[in-house]
């Protein structure tokens, strides 16, 4: 199934960036980042179990939030995209 | 019909911090705010279209990008939320 991960962090800080850059090795094992802090993974629901625990144990739950959208069957007409390439980033900090 | 926007945007810049502010604002009239940049709004055809069409008028394309998924029926089934409220703000920047 395909979840949409979503990520909340502040960024300014290096633990903030550090925490993003592991959410998202860990998200990109099974999908791809698709905005800075956004998160298309294609799990079954025993991969789906296993990635959120591995990504609450990342998270910090007092500053940051997560949430996942599973997008269900279909989900490629759901979405639409506009404006820069997922893949642009001015900062070198996406790696697709 | 509930869509969700997520909007990336380089907001070290002051530029981008007013976008992402614009873009909010936009946002939070037809839905709330759930994290910085994702945005859950409950709209129907025409006014999909009709934010569309302000949102890609606030964004610059060349380095932003929205995304927006349809969630379609039953989305409240789809969503989990983990960490901190969706009110959250170390910065004082939600204003939910």
């Amino acid at each position: 199934m395909m979840v949409l991960i979503t990520y909340d962090v502040n960024t300014e800080t290096p633990e903030g960036k550090k925490r993003l850059r592991l959410v998202a090795k860990e998200c990109e094992n099974v999908g791809q980042r698709v905005q800075k802090s956004v998160f298309e993974c294609l799990v079954d629901p025993a991969q789906f179990v296993a990635l959120k625990h591995r990504l609450e144990k990342i998270i910090d739950k007092e500053h940051d939030s997560l949430r996942y959208y599973r997008l269900g069957a279909n989900w490629q007409r759901r979405v639409e995209h506009v404006g820069a390439n997922p893949g642009y980033d001015p900062e070198g900090f996406l790696h697709i």
